[in-house]
């Protein structure tokens, strides 16, 4: 396995050429932020990568996490490393200043989650769940709560873990039996809860779980469901933790990838009850859950981008050393580096290409996240909201199908050695295959886009997209660069072919939501790839204006020609998409008769 | 995991409907072939399929095959069942009758195949890598090599294997370096092989290897390769395995999947060499190896499809069992199966088509086969091997790409259980993943198509095939039922991308070969889906009339909106695929320099 090396170059490029790092860093509350902070803390981010979780990362998936008498034990290693990540004070990077965090932008955290992603994925689970554990509870928690609880978990001493799915309820929670029974102040927790991401394991003084469950006189379905603090160990009047609570993990799941990721099934209240603290109000618990989605839904698909550089960066390192074969066209009378092969070089780049749209696409979002947390302008923040709202089900469920994708290519452009495990190649695709599934599967993302976000307000923040996509087309087909005039044709049609579904999905809904259901996904999918390839566009108008000024021509030229590959090569799928979207169901109604 | 179950009656219809199973019948050698006997044959390969190979597949994954002092042992219960296969007559199924075959058609022969690879594909690599080297020998052993060994190949009593490549030289094997010293009626060999196939068990009294090698002597590069067989066991006069060859595995290679398969390091002549013998003539080696690649890479291709099909079942059974959630239209107030949601049915389709598409892809290849070596008519024959000589990357290349993604789709439709391996989804997705790797990958399968095939013969065979679809069209168009217009509609479109795309692979290679093989993946893709789209349109048009003559309306009304499915919601990305080939290889210029 090569080392990670995380890419700075176009992580800066993204972050200041098209996510626009100066004007976040002058929104209110960002008074410390620059882009000179971002460069230094980007640097570190990305020696702690590569030095501390990288070096974890084949180990901990050969090993895994395992049970023992005494709870669950993280991989060799693991431990020291949660520690140094919590002393370098990398888990409340984005945190509430008010408990102890740095409240740095979102845009700066997208950078660093991608880091801690594609260097250990299996490790970047764990302050990734504890991030939205302590969201539920800065949001909706009471002040004691706050104050007992906050400061620990934004930190990192603690980490925090989200029970939601039960046996019989995986993504439908109307279904969810754990039972809350009211105590004095407290709730006694009775249930099983299953794959409880990082739900045990031995880094940390406490483990803090968000349950949710059912008070006795609660309303049947979604409306009867509340939310929990339970604490792995109950704290002290000090706050220091104290004794046991009735909860333990009862079994861990044995899975294709992220195998230092312990996903456990965890057991409330075998002797008695599990003592709780209602977080928000009765029978709100779903609601209060979903305030705190679209950053859990952001987080995965920045996993898929970076399961994508991962594999990507595998890939090109072998292929630039692995000598095999003589070009067929006779260019180089010796065997070359497969780098050199044709159909290599369209993996590779297909690869890159797809790599560096996600990045761009992801890390505009975070700083819509930053505009629509912190702009001063209400109407610019409720824009900006509403574009989070339209895309983040994008993000998330392109980036992660694209992740799988680009992961699978990798193995490939490995040959014989890409299907050995000591190679590396196979565990990017093993890890990279859960995120299409957990935080709502791809088709969970799609109903959202189509139904909750599209339809819900009839297509206005689609129409308000659209719209943006057009400006930029113009300036594109003016440019005097013949390749950026192709990035523009291209785009320009893939912006049509958007349009177009848009339309008949909308449509579609009008007369029946399980017709247009059923091209969700791939209207999801046509989304995705016109959203990357407006953030190419943007690229490549600004590589053009650069390498016009003759800065950095290394960088502006690879950038150029990936933004060409991209409109050229990947985007005339959006065709291919729209026709799909109008064929409707199809010949799936005979699919129940199976 | 559930229980594998043959597809019979898909398969019967492609195999009489489409693959014209009586007119093979009919070609000289088959006397005793009839659809009866097919129909037979094909209800005791589906029995032992199930009940025999599909309950070690889960087991075997997990054990795997094991490196013990005394060479490899095959994971549990795969001895008693490979005895079984053997004594049911298996192994000789398509067999020379000279040596005990049964001397059946290769139609025949590819649902045996499609069934012992879907119910156990880690077990069927055994047989298929004996069935190649039965093969090399039969065509260019000597006639005591044949008399000695092919027997017991050809009835399974012993096992083959090929040893191709070695460290230094994956699929380019000009750079063999395994070495074979003359001595008397005999040679020496000294070297050592990888990725060796079965290369070692416990399952037979012998195991035959065909390894390339060079002579002293030899010219450099692929001219200088000679083709030998080692055999695990020298033979006693009265052709019992006697004493130990100078071969053994040293090692198991750590795979992604088919763990239950054998992935050997083997080591020649440690104690003073191997005794081989040659095989053919010297410094043919490769030609000689070539000329069995049509039918190992046609078998790859049955593996792709056989995954699919598993991997179809399991998410089919899955999705009818699994209730979750609710209808977004309200159409049911209750919690449905799975299979009722929009995107599950899509899914679920997606993989319905493609694995139908795939079949009688193959099935016609098969029966194609079989016409190109028994048809009377020389011209036939000539004609039914051009073709198989264009499809047959094609075959390969695509079936194990869509194996790919639809064992992928597999695992989403189960959700987090999809991840989970006790499932049994992922070893499906696992196994599926070396097929676009072994007997040469994707990319080489398409330059194999676009420069061998393609502009050898400067688009003939590929010219007469674009007609053979053409002829399909108007009846499609005049067709009373509109289902069948609108896939006619859809295939027409196809086929005109095929055409351009022909014809621009064509100017490419007229001007610079490397330009030409950067698209090469593409273009094998469309390949792949219009000939997937011919079959279904045929299929579709067969549908129509049986549901007119009121024939099994059941099945013809599954094939007839399947076909559709295909035709409208797969076949377009043709037009897509047909854009990424005009673009060339793009922006893909700047890669070596990364």
């Amino acid at each position: 396995m090569t080392t990670y090396i995380a890419p700075l170059r176009d992580m800066r490029f993204v972050m200041n050429e098209l996510a626009g790092l100066e004007a976040i860093a002058a929104l209110p509350g960002f008074d410390d932020v620059s882009p000179e902070l971002a460069d230094a803390v980007l640097d570190e981010a990305a020696k702690f990568a590569t030095e501390v979780l990288d070096p974890l990362n084949k180990p901990g998936d050969a090993q895994g996490a395992r049970l023992t008498g005494h709870g669950v034990a993280a991989a060799d290693g693991f431990a020291r490393a949660y520690e140094q990540y919590v002393s370098g004070g990398w888990c409340g990077l984005a945190g509430d200043p008010e408990f102890g965090g740095q409240g740095l932008p979102e845009l700066m955290h997208a950078a660093a989650v991608e880091m801690w992603n594609s260097s250990n994925m299996a490790f970047a689970l764990c302050p990734m769940l504890t991030a939205g554990a302590t969201e539920a509870i800065r949001l909706h928690g009471s002040q004691t709560l706050k104050e007992r609880y906050l400061p620990n978990l934004v930190s990192g001493e603690w980490t925090g873990t989200m029970n939601l799915t039960e046996p019989q309820a995986g993504s439908d929670l109307a279904a969810v039996r754990t039972k809350a029974v009211p105590e004095g102040e407290h709730y006694r927790i009775h249930g099983q809860k299953i794959f409880i991401t990082w739900g045990d394991h031995d880094m940390t003084g406490n483990v803090i779980h968000l349950v949710l469950a059912r008070l006795p006189d609660a309303p049947e379905g979604v409306r009867g469901i509340s939310l929990f603090l339970v604490p792995k160990f109950l704290l002290n009047d000090d706050g220091t933790p104290g004794a046991n609570n009735d909860v333990r993990c009862i079994s861990l799941e044995h899975k294709l990838g992220i195998h230092a990721s312990p996903t456990c099934v965890m057991s409330f209240g075998e002797n008695g009850g599990a003592i709780g603290y209602l977080v928000g109000q009765e029978n709100k618990g779903l609601a209060h859950m979903f305030t705190m989605m679209n950053e859990a839904r952001q987080k995965v698909g920045i996993q898929g981008l970076a399961m994508a550089e991962r594999a990507w960066q595998q890939a090109r390192e072998y292929a630039k050393e692995r000598v095999q074969g003589r070009l067929a066209s006779g260019k180089s009378p010796n065997a070359v580096a497969i780098v050199h092969h044709p159909d290599v070089r369209r993996m590779l780049m297909t690869m890159k290409a797809q790599v560096e749209a996600m990045r761009a696409f992801a890390y505009v979002m975070a700083s819509d996240m930053d505009r629509a947390h912190r702009h001063p302008d209400g109407d610019e923040r409720a824009r900006h909201q509403a574009r989070i709202d339209l895309l983040i089900p994008v993000l998330k469920g392109w980036c992660t199908e694209l992740g799988v994708e680009i992961a699978s290519m990798g193995v490939q452009v490995h040959g014989g050695m890409g299907y050995i495990e000591e190679t590396g190649a196979c565990q990017f695709l093993r890890d990279a295959r859960i995120a299409t599934i957990y935080e709502g599967t791809t088709g969970i993302q799609a109903a959202d886009l189509a139904g909750r976000k599209l339809a819900a307000d009839r297509g206005a923040a689609m129409a308000a997209l659209i719209a943006q996509l057009r400006e930029v087309l113009p300036a594109l087909e003016r440019n005097a660069d013949a390749q950026v005039v192709s990035v523009g044709t291209r785009f320009a049609a893939a912006v049509q072919a958007l349009e177009d579904a848009t339309a008949w999905m909308l449509g579609a809904f009008a007369k029946d939501a399980d017709e247009a259901l059923g091209s969700s996904a791939d209207y999801l999918m046509l989304v995705g790839y016109v959203c990357g390839g407006w953030q190419m566009a943007r690229a490549a108008a600004v590589a053009s204006q650069k390498l016009a000024a003759q800065e950095d021509p290394e960088f502006y030229q690879a950038k150029l020609a990936t933004a060409r590959f991209y409109a050229e090569k990947i985007l005339p799928k959006a065709s291919a998409l729209l026709e799909a979207i109008k064929a409707g169901t199809s010949g799936a109604v005979v699919i129940e008769q199976l």
